[in-house]
């Protein structure tokens, strides 16, 4: 099933984690949730949500229930705010190639050790919202990305039991200020100012909802960003993932318990090139990049410095998945800087 | 006021964050809010809930209301879960000494540019709940800090806005694993399995509560760690506090607005000695020291070594501060290893 939480802004109280509905396959019809008014209400309860939601999302696709028409501008992110955001980088070559771009060198651990940083969850941008501009000096830039939310995972839990701790899929735009990053990692806290409010798509997806591409590990599919309209990337999420989800949330479980609604980030998703290396242009039939960084870095490689700017105001940034069938799975993340 | 969140392990759905109950200023009688059930619904509409926890408040103090005993025990923290918990560190003397400990050198910025990092913050241990004991290699310590509770606070907001935004005022125990924090450190990412769940005193409090312990920027007063039924350090949190908790919050929210429940955190409270170094033992007459790491790192200048081992499976930390005729503002975190 697929769920969304739309904008609610009459219920003050409640208008800040919006209100829980379930989307039709095709992304055109929603309706609410009585018993379970907002996601985290249902992620809380999960046992007794998940039967519930699943009855009500039978009949929506039965066409017993008419519902509401589905507009991804109504949406808010599907946990508009969350107690934990914990991002991995699961997808090494993109670690390797800011590393390279920022002069740092990366340690062989990073193969076999993830790296996760812990986020910011208490505001989250709609999938549709304005990214904040900001200093042009802070170097805004997107990251495409895939998440997975999970139930209570206990202290110390193995990517075993991990695997049947997931109950949403969904991707984010992990906005990242490349300007402040490297001042902000080198007083060794790890990031914060450099990553304000991440966006994710409108729905968040249940794994059995999404047939093959998902192998209860990790997401196989292209990972299309656009531009300005213009693709910028579309590697493929099953591919290069060197710590798959179960790994990254058993490595967030190591030393304490995870709450109800967590999200664990994969990681800017990057592929390698046929060669081994950082991959070419969607226009020259690569798969392109997920961020502006990794593009520049190539630039740097190749004609000795990068050219691609980072986001300014009025830029359009577009993330998106689509099925076998050309149709998107999770909406998409539509969002204008300014 | 001083405010609470009970267990209610009956109400499933309400279990997570606990029941919102104001209690007495003595804290021997508390009395559940009708109109907000949990501590995160009144901070989502703080201009709603100030008023009427207020009312309840006076009557309580009057004995209008009788109430139901007050228990720290029966206590979650005050947020059981929270969608925020930044962590400063803003008693500079203290990061000075816990990196001379790992031999690191500390940067002039330092002093000037605040650091913080993004704690995880779904799932908080109760006030009295036993810290996980862990593996005795990761060497777990004890840290305790003041923290502030947020309401929302807007992108870019400076110091003297941010004054006005700060809505609680509570205690905290930090704990730490010394024994991952370089290597974590060393990847760059900052915190993670290092910082295991915290906990916070039992209650928290409005800073008008406070009188003059508050000057709308740090609280004054002995921080009263005992490790063991031993005085392990009294630090005045008034003092050599390089970072006020405004000018917290405004590092917070430099580049993202903060959401109403975000908890700042001070940093271990540390003061440094007479002569400018840092202290010496309460039972030296100084003011001794808020986690073990310092205490160990003095020990190390004066002996050649470190000799207090971290916690161990049934050591006892209590963490406390005293009003000026001697009663606890807070009541206490008081936590066994185990």
């Amino acid at each position: 099933m697929k769920l969304a939480s739309l904008k609610n802004g009459r219920l003050e109280k409640r208008g800040r984690d919006g209100a829980l509905h379930v989307v039709d396959r095709a992304l055109t019809r929603a309706c609410p949730v009585a018993d379970f008014p907002t996601l985290q209400a249902a992620l809380d309860d999960w046992a007794s949500a998940e039967p519930a939601l699943k009855a009500l999302s039978q009949r929506l696709e039965a066409h017993e229930i008419r519902g509401i028409a589905f507009d991804p501008r109504n949406c808010l992110s599907p946990l508009p705010r969350a107690y934990q955001w914990a991002d991995g980088s699961a997808y090494v070559n993109h670690v390797e190639l800011v590393r390279k771009a920022r002069g740092a060198e990366m340690p062989a651990s990073f193969w076999t050790d993830p790296l996760m940083y812990q986020g910011g969850s208490d505001s989250f941008l709609a999938p549709t919202e304005n990214i904040p501009a900001g200093d042009p000096k802070w170097g805004c830039d997107f990251e495409a990305e895939i998440a997975v939310v999970t139930d209570d995972v206990k202290l110390g839990t193995g990517p075993e039991d991990a695997m049947t701790r997931i109950r949403l899929v969904m991707l984010v735009n992990d906005v990242s200020l490349r300007g402040l990053i490297p001042d902000e990692l080198a007083k060794g806290f790890g990031f914060f100012q450099s990553k304000p409010s991440s966006a994710f798509s409108p729905v968040a997806v249940t794994p059995d909802e999404l047939g093959a591409a998902w192998d209860g590990r990790k997401l196989t599919g292209a990972l299309n960003s656009y531009l300005n309209g213009e693709m910028f990337g579309c590697p493929d999420a099953g591919t290069d993932m060197t710590f798959d989800f179960p790994t990254l949330i058993a490595h967030a479980a190591k030393s304490r318990p995870l709450g109800a609604g967590t999200i664990i980030g994969s990681g800017t998703v990057s592929n390698r090139g046929p060669d081994g290396g950082p991959g070419s242009w969607v226009s020259e039939g690569g798969r392109g990049y997920s961020c502006i960084a990794e593009r520049r870095m190539v630039e740097q490689i190749t004609g000795g410095k990068p050219v691609t700017p980072f986001l300014k105001s009025g830029d359009r940034v577009r993330i998106d998945m689509l099925d076998t069938a050309g149709a998107s799975i999770f909406g998409a993340i539509d969002q204008v800087v300014g």
